[in-house]
C-alpha cells in the first residue's frame, strides 16, 4: 500500500519507464510516509490501437502527428 | 478526464476496438459535457488463460462453445 | 465481460451517469458482438481533492474557472 | 505482488468483505508461492447508481428483484 | 458483479493462474453470496520491466535474487 | 495520456495527497516528454475495512499498531 496503476501507450524505454517509476516510489515514501518496501507500481501498457484521446486511436493521432 | 478502462478478451478487430472507443468517446462527451479531447480510453487485453468467468477459464469456455 | 471501469470526479447527476453507462453498453453490444448482460460498468467517483490533472487538483481547476 | 482490485456495488457487510479477501489472500500465497504481506487488496465500492449489467444500473436492478 | 482484477508479473503457468482464478471465483460465490456465472476475473500481467516494488524494478529484483 | 491509478486506504490530508499527486505529474513529464495537462491522476481512497495486506484488513493491521 499504496498501490499505483498506470495506463499508458506502448513507446517508452525501459529507462523512461523506471526512471519515472522510481519518482513515484520516492513521492509515495516522502508525503505518506510509508516504506518504500510497500510501494508498488505497474504500468499497463497497450499498443496503440488499443488507446483513444479526442475521439481517435493513438495509431490515428501518430498517423497525424508525422503529417 | 474522464478516463476509461476495458478489461477484454484477445480476439477482437482494430476496427471492432476502435468502433467501440468512438462510441464511448461520444457517450461521454454527449451526457457528461467534457471535451472529446479530455476522453481518454484503454484496452487492457488479456489472452484467454489470464480471463475467467463463471468459474471457468476462457480457454475451457471457448473449447466448450467449439463442441 | 467486458468489464468497464470509469474514474471520474464527483458532480454529475444519477441521470448522467446512467445515460452514458447505458450508451457504452449499448456500443459493447454493437460493436463486440456481446450480449447486455454480460456488460458490466462501474464509475469509480473521487472527490475534487483526490484527482488532478495539468498538475493542478480538480479542487483548484474548479476555483480558477470560478474566477 | 500481486495487487487486487475489486470492483464491487455497496451492500455487503465487513464480516463478508474481510471473509472473501482473506481466502483471495491464501489463494494467491497457496497458488503463486508469494508471501502474504505481499499480497494487497482494495474493493472498490460503488454506489448503486453507478453500477450497470445488462444495461439496468443496480438501482434499477434492485427494484426489479423487489417486485 | 464482482469484477477482479489482479495486477501480476509475468512468470506464472497457466495452471497457476487458473487455480488462483478458480479459488477466487469459490470465495465470492461462498462469501458473497452471488451466482459463479456473475464473477468476472481478469489478470494484467506485466513485463518485470514494467512493474516496481520497494524502489527497484522487478528486473533489478530478480538479478539481486539470482545473486 | 498517460492516465494514474492510486489505490489507497483513507486518512491522508488533502495536502498529502495534493503533494503526492504534483510529485507524480511531474515524474511524468519530465521522463516520458509528455505535457502536463494530458497527465492526470485519481487517488481510489478505501475505508479501512475494504483493504487487506498480509491476510490482515487494515482496521486489524491499525489496532495491531496501536498496541
Amino acid at each position: 500500500m499504496p498501490e499505483i496503476t498506470i495506463n499508458l501507450a506502448v513507446g517508452r524505454t525501459d529507462e523512461q519507464k523506471t526512471a519515472v517509476m522510481r519518482d513515484i516510489s520516492d513521492a509515495m515514501v516522502k508525503h505518506l510516509g510509508v516504506k518504500a518496501e510497500d510501494v508498488v507500481i505497474q504500468i499497463n501498457e497497450a499498443p496503440l490501437a488499443n488507446k483513444m484521446k479526442g475521439g481517435k486511436t493513438f495509431v490515428e493521432r501518430k498517423a497525424e502527428q508525422a503529417k
